[in-house]
């Protein structure tokens, strides 16, 4: 065989795997060492392809992707310094769990270590922020070498998949010339293999006994169930089903699914953050278990709350992550959480009294005092831009959630709804980078999608509307605009006033009317609460890539936020003397 | 001590002793664990601070300042992806040997491995892409520890500035409260200690007995000087001088220094690049001996010849660093190369008859040939933007080459000059990212400034013109926009008609008036000859940041190499039956 079609062989026949164990997407930066890799994608019939020239922005997007179909989705860039552009969402992707299966080209052995342009250490890239890491052997075209490529396909989709899920990185040393043969095309010739590696996946279960043991330690108690960001599909509903069965609220955070999955449910406490700022509440609501599902809720009062209690906490993770910041796990359960949840509610539990409903009047009255707090003024507050989106989002939408203040500001404002809106977040490093490139790459498969973000976060990854342009995607994107690092003012650096502008309010003073110019968006600038309202209709009508800017004010919104939690205050304080 | 006090001694002394070991600025991101070393930074009575939000830009921005000042340049970030993004810039500089000092803020201890927000592993973030990578002790108060943080200061600067330079990584775990003791100053307080650690840098020499062989071997012979990119001071007369004493040519690429170090020289050979595509020349001018110092030239003809080549090849690299592509060598030597050529100046030598003379009279006739060719027609070609920017830049102008096409036509077209011109450019790693904030950081070192760039590298570090408009910093970028990857028309991807445009071509449509408007910067799209001459003086008067934005065809632009290389041919075969 020569040269061109040894490598092609080699390949394909890797790219035919990874697509036979469920990859379905790809997401390409140009570049000359990738080529054979990048042609061979392009021509395989069925693989979709995304061309992103930022790497940064291209593992973000993928990421995006990824995030909303649960797919693996494979990455591909050049030699060099594009690979290390990858870093930021590859670590992204390892803390939160998405599976990313990451090929770097790569010089070929002769070229590396001998001071090669565009050469660089490739191998442990990235460290073990990766699953696995493999360097590829040069492509071979002997039958043992055509299996390894392919049972590098397969192996690389299933290590990606299986619990937790993570990104993968594969290095492929590639020699000139670095043209493959696509006539014929290598996909749809007849002496391919027809066999290909079905993975199975498992997951892992506890023993009868010890779910016996547990349920009987649960039953009759006063517990709560926190869950916290929850990436798998489908469990709002069993989480419900079991904490009714035990009688215990859930303290759900947004991204667990469960203030926005289809229905209003008594059982769900979102007011929680606000509550627990409130010693009479902790008295009035103490705990003898705490069970504990996805990761640590943005919450800061839960945190210290939870920190400051001494009961039962199961935490429930598979795959020994061991997420549990607050050290408080006195039971650590790594099996799945459909099978614990599906055996919980097929149990039979004793409810305590006067619990659930203490909590359920509680958070009743800490909504009505927010929702009537949110009718002040006509100029938008950062909560209320919250529960305008909150009001405005259709049904079976998508929302994307920026780091720093808007989490913390849906976590706060965004009371649960009847309308089923899937919500979605950086939460492994809670970054600000990259958020703009995994809303677009989310855009891809959640329809309508919208994007909640900081200015500093929206600069940030700014370069990603270039893929909201080129491929004409959907998405709506709410700046909010405090000018700055928002969130510092709420922090003790606000009391440095000498250098706080320079070094945290950071004001980047920038006209984003001319990145919407520059990436073909619709932008609207407003300051008024009917003008978002109008800005959101105008944005659904027009379609494609909408700028929505809000101007706020860092001071007005740490004021806005405290007035909130004091009438809060005064109101627990008044539910719990009546 | 309190917490505050004791944090705020341990990384005052560490501060304190970095800039005493010579470290004179900071590129700052805003974020909270970092807080105490920004504000202590802050406050530092002469430390030099540049803030920079996106951290990817920030990396390069303290690269492109170290590049140009030759100083250790630190950079700070928060922890998390922050930190993550500095990766491009981080590998780049341990490629091209740039001191950085890269303190990344971390989670202490008990907050990592378990699942809190914003953290992850960050030992050995940057694998062996860092010279030394030290996870600090959590500050305490006690005199050892003080004497610990102090020691790590002038430790990390001497690893950063040793023979090969490069960057380092100090990790710092902090807890809160963040915010140190500034009043009063820690930076002003009698009870400091006033010793410091003076460090004592040395360089490697050859034994005499060693230089003596190394000489009678050279003396006589038929041989040739490669100047790479070399990124030390003054070297450029010290080549001259060794080569006129041995007779020889240097062949010298842009990053040499040697086309544009203040004085024409008939020893410099500048068009070795279009000549060695020359059969009829190689034969002519066969070598015996080839002494190679700095980097691998840009020049792909070279590298080919190179490696045809079967002679005595020294090459000379300080540090261990074995850069050699070509796998030439017969002779490592790595001693420093002041000391080298200061030892070949003062030897005396026999030399070599109608050799220096041949490379001479056919490089003036190639340049005669390149001159002609630059003046037909009046629309810009590639080659004629960097022809008329010979012309144009002032004398002691600094010039940052982008890297893929804007390099090598640099070396093709950029004739040697009796202008100082400090040429500069990101080749270790030859990545199209970070090179308008490695230009930036460049400007406030090095004025006027100018950068060359292709429209996808320009693109890739759009976010870099933030410092721009913030500190107001002067820089005029000429963007040559050939509508995407224009080397890859020269590349075999160019027969894959199918796919080029959408893998390769890569075109990213963009109208770069809207991020000139974005960033306030001044603004010319042109495409003609005259028109360049006119918009670099409008922005020289201008000042500030200046855009121009000069249409090419990546078509044409193959067509009109392709034609100067085949003009050359052919004075070549006259010049050589001559």
């Amino acid at each position: 065989m020569s040269h061109q079609a040894t490598m092609t062989a080699y390949l394909s026949a890797f790219i035919e795997e990874l697509i036979q164990a469920g990859v379905k997407e790809a997401v390409i930066s140009p570049g000359s060492r990738s080529t054979p890799i990048a042609l061979l994608m392009a021509e395989h019939p069925t693989l979709k392809i995304h061309v992103d020239v930022d790497e940064r922005s291209a593992g973000f997007f993928a990421l995006g992707i990824a995030k909303a179909s649960k797919n693996p989705v494979v990455l591909l860039c050049t030699s060099g310094t594009a690979a290390a552009n990858y870093f930021p969402a590859v670590a992204e992707a390892n803390l939160s769990q998405i599976p990313l299966i990451v090929l770097t080209a790569d010089r070929p052995h002769e070229l590396r270590n001998v001071g090669a342009p565009q050469a660089m250490d490739q191998i442990e890239l990235f460290g073990n922020h990766v699953k696995d890491m493999v360097d590829m052997a040069i492509p071979e075209g002997t039958n043992e070498m055509l299996r390894y490529a392919k049972w590098h396909g397969s192996r690389s989709v299933d290590i990606a998949l299986k619990t937790p899920r993570g990104p993968v990185h594969l290095n492929f040393p590639l020699r000139e010339p670095l043209t493959p043969i696509l006539d014929p095309s290598p996909f749809t010739q007849t002496g391919q293999k027809k066999h290909h590696v079905r993975i199975y996946y498992t997951h892992e279960v506890l023993e009868q006994s010890a779910l016996d043991k547990m349920f009987q330690d649960c039953s009759g108690k006063k517990g709560v169930i926190i869950a916290g960001p929850l990436d798998k599909k489908n469990l709002e509903g069993k989480l419900v089903l079991a904490a009714q069965k035990l009688g215990w609220p859930i303290l759900a955070d947004p991204l667990s699914g469960l203030r926005s999955y289809g229905e209003k449910d008594q059982v769900v406490i979102d007011q929680y953050d606000a509550l627990l700022k409130n010693e009479a509440f902790q008295t009035a609501i103490e705990p003898e278990m705490v069970v504990r599902f996805g990761a640590m809720p943005v919450s800061k009062s839960l945190k210290i709350w939870l920190e400051s209690l001494d009961v039962r906490t199961f935490v429930v993770d598979p795959g020994a992550a061991w997420r549990d910041p607050v050290k408080g796990v006195t039971d650590m359960i790594h099996c799945d959480e459909r099978f614990l949840l599906e055996e919980l509610t097929q149990a039979a539990f004793d409810v305590p009294e006067n619990w659930l409903s203490v909590w359920q009047k509680l958070n009743k009255s800490a909504q009505n005092v927010l929702s009537s707090h949110m009718k002040e003024g006509d100029l938008l507050e950062e909560g209320q831009i919250v529960s305008v989106l909150r009001e405005h989002l259709p049904d079976q939408s998508g929302l994307f959630i920026g780091n720093s203040m808007p989490i913390r500001d849906v976590d706060t404002y965004f009371m649960q709804t009847d309308k089923r809106v899937k919500m979605l977040a950086n939460r492994g490093a809670n970054g600000i980078d990259g958020v703009v490139s995994a809303a677009l790459g989310a855009s891809t498969v959640l329809q309508p999608m919208y994007l909640l973000i900081g200015d500093l976060s929206f600069y940030h990854d700014m370069n990603g509307l270039l893929m909201a342009k080129k491929y004409r995607l959907n998405l709506t994107i709410i700046v909010v605009n405090n000018d700055g690092g928002g969130i510092f003012s709420f922090l003790p650096q606000a009391g440095t006033p000498k250098y706080f502008e320079s070094l945290f309010g950071t004001s980047t003073n920038l006209d984003f009317s001319h990145a919407a110019a520059l990436y073909d968006a619709g932008y609207e600038k407003i300051t008024r609460l009917n003008d978002l309202e109008d800005a959101l209709d105008k944005a659904a009508f027009r379609k494609g890539l909408n700028i929505i800017e809000v101007r706020t004010n860092r001071h007005e919104n740490v004021a806005h936020h405290q007035a909130l939690w004091e009438k809060m205050a005064k109101q627990v304080e008044r539910d719990l003397t009546k």
